[in-house]
C-alpha cells in the first residue's frame, strides 16, 4: 500500500532539485533569444513580452530590425500602442517622440527636449526566418546567436512557425532532451513503440548537453517514409538531441536503409530547430525551424512534412500545458526522481540554474 | 447612525472566531470523505482533486477501486492522461508503469526497474452508490466510513447526485445545521415562512452537533405533501441536522399529520446524506445521497422527489457561492456575531478547528 | 544605443515617486465620492463595491436613498440578495431583519433581539443626477460634497452617464489633469494636433491643482463645431482641469470665434464634472456629467454631444487599461519622468498620497 518512495530517497531528490532550474528560476539574460519570425516584424509596431520584460519591434524605412522597451519614460504608456512616423515612435499618450535608438527626441508640449533620455535599445540579429535578441546588461553581447555554429541555412530546406505555450522554458528543453517521450506523447503521430527502448549515448560538457538514440531497425512514420522513400522496416533512425544554448536546442536525425550495404545507402537528414524564449515563468515562445537535406525546392514535400511535424509539436504543447498544471501546484513535499537517461537533462538544468545566478560575463 | 457593534462586542466575537474553523483552515485528512460516485469510476482514469491533492481513480478488471496520486514520480506528469493497461498505468510521457498497488513497475528506457518507488494507493471503500477514500498519514484508517452507522441502504430507497461548489465547506456544513434558512434561501422550493421561528433542541458532544427543529402545525411543500399525501395544514414537520464527521452529515426529518390521534398517524421519514468533501479551500464537491422509507421501489415518486431536491440543494449552492465572494475579502475588521440556534455550529467549528490542528491519531 | 537615463536621473525620480500617491496607495476615505447615478438607486438592492468595500443601496418608502455595509453581521451573507421590505432589508439566509438607519430589527429564530447590534450606514446626499457617499470614519462628515461649490445645476444644460474602468483612479485624474493627451488619445475624436503645443498655465495650492490651455487660433472638432457654429480656423479653445477632490475632477472649456472683436465674441461654456469613485486598487467606477450654458432644452444637441463625447470618453478607459496592464508589472527598477506640464499633476499625487496617510481630520 505505501508504495512511496522512502523518506531518505525523498531528501536525497530534493536536495538534487535544488541546483536544478525549474520554473521559479530566474532567466539567463546573458544570451541570444529568438524575438519573433522575420516576418511577423514591419512597418507597424509589434508588442511582445520577452524574458518578462515587454519589448516593441519594428523595422525602419531602411528595413533595419529596432527592438526598444515598450513603456514610455514619462508616464509607461506602452510604445506598442503609439504611432510609427519614418523611423520614430510617437507615444499615443502625450506624444513623446523616440528616435530609432531609443532615445527621446522630442516632447511636443515644451520646446526644449532633455537630452539623456529615452529607453532601451536591444541589439538585434536577423539571420534568415529570425530576428534575435540580446537582452544582458552588458553594453555589447560578448558572443552571437549560437545558431551560426549550427546551421548554414543555404545548404538546407527549411520551414519555420510559431507555437505559443503556456508553460515554463525549462521544462520544454527537458521534453527535447530526452525522446524517449516519442513513443507516448507522440505515439499516434512520429513516434514508434521501439523508440523508448532503443539504445542512447550522452554528450556532457559544460553548456552543451546531448542525448543520441539509435532506432534500428525500426518503421518509418509517415513523415519520414514518404520523403524518403523508406518504407521497410529496416529503417534506420539515428536522432541526437542537443542543447546548445537556452535559447536554442536542435535536434537532428538520421534515416537510411539498413537492410542495405553501407556503401549503398542513402541517408537523408532532418535537423529541427527547437528555439524556446522565456515569455514569463509560466508561459513560453516557442519559434520553430525545420530543416531538410533531401527533396530540396519540393514544396509540396514541405508542406506535407511541416503540417505533420507541427501536429506533433503541438502534441508537446498539449503535454507541456498539462504538466505545468501540476508544477504550479507544487508544494514543498514535493520532488522528482531521475534515472539514466535523465543525466543530460539534470546537467542542463543544474546548467541553467548556475547561469541564472551568475553575474555578467562569468 | 453608527450602528456596527462596539469594539468590545466586535473583540470578543473575533477572539471567538480565532478558535473556530474557516475556510483558511487546514483540512482534516485523518477522516474517511466521498471521493466520486460508483457510477463515475470505470475503465478508464478519472483525475479529481481531493482535500488539494491530485489522486487518479479507475477499476481494476476485477472492479477493485483504486485511488493513487495522480503525478508520475520521474517528470511529475499526470498520471490520469496516460493510459491504463490491464490493471497498470503507463504514464503519457516517458511510459513509466505503475501496478495496482502504486508500485512502479517498468521504465521502458532502460532493463532494470529500481524498487521501492512508486506512488502513494490511498486506502477506498465502495458503499452502495459511493467510493469513499482515506488520505491520512496513518499507514491504516483507525476507523471506517461513518456511513454504515447512519445507514442500512437496504431499508431505504435512494438516489444520490453531485454538485460542483465554488465554496468552502466548512460554510457548507454550517449551512446544514441550522435550517432557519429553509424560510429564505428556500423560500421558493421546500422553506416555509414559519420553519425559521420553529422551536428547536440542540445535542452537543465532542466531534457529533445536532439541532432538531419541530414545526408543528404546518403545511408542507409539494415535494413532501405529494408523496406522503399530507395536505392538511396539521402536518408535521420535524427534522434533525446531524454533523456526523467532516464528510458527512445526516438531515433526517419525519412527516406526519398532527390532527390524528397518536396511534393512527402514519410516520414517512427522509434521511439526506450530505457528503462535502473539500477540493480546495474555495471549492467542494458536494456528493448527496437521498433516501427515504416510503413509496418504495416507486421510480416515478423517486425521480419526482430527486428532482425537486436538488433544484432546492442548488439554491444552497447559489447561496454558498455568494457568501465566499464576501469571505474571499474578509479584511482585519471582519467579525461574525452568533446567536443561540449557532451553538452546534460554533462548536462544531471548534472541532474541525482542532483536528485540523491536531496530530495523527489524537 | 544605451539611451536609459543615469542611474542619478533614475534614482531621483524614484525618489520623487515614492511622494506620489498610485495605484498601490490607500484610498483617502476621508472625502464624497459619487456611489451611483440617481436612477440607478430604487425600490430595489443595488450592491456596489466602493473604495474596496461593500456597500448595498437602496431607497426608502419616501424616497430616501439609504447605504448601508452589505453583509449581515451574523454569517457575512451579502445584504443586497435579501430582499427589501417596507423600510427594511431581510436578510436572505437566516432572517435577520435590518432598518434602515442599519439597526438590527428582528432576528427570526428567538423571540428577543439583542440591541447595539447593526450594520454601518454612511451618509448619503443626492444632488441632481448623482448620489454621493462618505465612507470616512467621522462620525458625522466635516463637509458637503464638492459639487456645490462649483455647479449650479440650474443654469445649465446637461447628460450624464457611467464608464466601468478596469484601471485606477490616480492614472484617471493624472490623465484629465493635463489635456496634451487629446492631441494623441482623441486624435480621431475631439483632440486637434495643435492642443499638445497650445500655451499652458498652472495653478496650485494645497488641495486644488489646475492646469489651462489656450489653444488660439484652432478649428474645432464636429463635437463643439456643430453646436457652437464656430466652423472657421480662428476658433479659441480656453480649456481648464482642476482636480478638486478626490472624487471630483472638473473640466471647463469656454470657446468663441477669435477673428471677431472682444465685444462681438459670443462665448460657448462647457464643464464636464468627472467623477472618479475607486471601487478596488485597479478598477475605479467612472461617472460622468456634462454641462453646457447654449443651446438649453435642445435634446436633439444633447444627444448628439453625449454621443460624441461618451464616445471619446472611451477612448481615455481604452488607454487608461492599457496603461494600468504595464503598471501593474511595475518591478523594483520602474520609474517615471516628469516634464513641466506635470506640475500639477505631480502635486496632486503628492497631496493624495499625504491624505492617504494622514489620520482623521488633518
Amino acid at each position: 500500500m505505501m508504495t512511496k518512495p522512502t523518506e531518505g530517497v525523498i531528501s536525497v531528490a530534493q536536495a538534487n532539485a535544488a541546483k536544478m532550474a525549474d520554473r521559479n528560476t530566474s532567466f539567463v539574460f546573458d544570451e541570444w533569444y529568438v524575438a519573433a519570425l522575420a516576418s511577423e516584424v514591419g512597418r507597424s509596431l509589434l508588442s511582445r513580452t520577452l524574458l518578462g520584460r515587454r519589448i516593441v519591434l519594428y523595422r525602419t524605412q531602411a528595413g533595419t530590425v529596432v527592438a526598444l522597451d515598450d513603456r514610455c519614460i514619462h508616464r509607461s504608456y506602452p510604445l506598442s500602442a503609439g504611432t510609427l512616423e519614418n523611423d520614430t515612435i510617437v507615444c499615443g499618450y502625450h506624444g513623446f517622440r523616440y528616435g530609432a535608438e531609443g532615445d527621446l527626441v522630442e516632447i511636443p508640449s515644451q520646446d526644449r527636449c532633455p537630452r539623456g533620455l529615452g529607453v532601451h535599445r536591444y541589439p538585434v540579429r536577423e539571420i534568415g526566418p529570425m530576428i534575435w535578441i540580446y537582452m544582458g546588461e552588458a553594453s555589447a553581447p560578448r558572443t552571437e546567436p549560437p545558431i551560426e555554429a549550427v546551421l548554414n541555412l543555404s545548404k538546407w530546406e527549411y520551414s519555420e512557425g510559431y507555437l505559443p505555450l503556456r508553460g515554463n522554458y525549462v521544462s520544454l528543453h527537458e521534453n527535447l532532451l530526452d525522446l524517449t517521450h516519442l513513443s507516448y506523447i507522440h505515439a499516434k503521430s512520429f513516434g514508434t513503440p521501439d523508440y523508448a527502448r532503443a539504445p542512447f549515448e550522452v554528450e556532457i560538457e559544460e553548456g552543451c548537453y546531448a542525448l543520441k538514440r539509435s532506432v534500428v531497425p525500426t518503421t518509418l512514420p509517415p513523415v519520414w517514409a514518404v520523403p524518403t522513400g523508406i518504407s521497410s522496416p529496416s529503417a534506420a533512425r539515428i536522432a541526437t538531441s542537443t542543447f546548445v544554448s537556452p535559447g536554442l536546442h536542435v535536434v537532428e536525425v538520421t534515416f537510411y536503409d539498413s537492410a542495405l550495404p553501407e556503401e549503398e545507402r542513402t541517408r537523408f537528414t532532418i535537423r529541427t530547430l527547437h528555439l524556446p524564449t522565456p515569455e514569463s515563468h509560466d508561459s513560453t515562445h516557442y519559434f520553430i525551424v525545420h530543416c531538410r537535406d533531401f527533396a530540396l525546392e519540393n514544396q509540396e514535400i514541405t508542406k506535407f512534412m511541416h503540417d505533420q511535424l507541427f501536429s506533433a509539436f503541438r502534441e508537446d504543447v498539449e503535454a507541456l500545458e498539462l504538466l505545468e498544471g501540476v508544477l504550479r501546484c507544487a508544494d514543498a513535499d514535493f520532488f522528482e526522481i531521475s534515472i539514466a537517461s535523465d543525466r543530460p537533462s539534470v546537467e542542463m538544468r543544474k546548467y541553467l540554474k548556475r547561469r541564472a545566478g551568475a553575474t555578467l560575463g562569468t
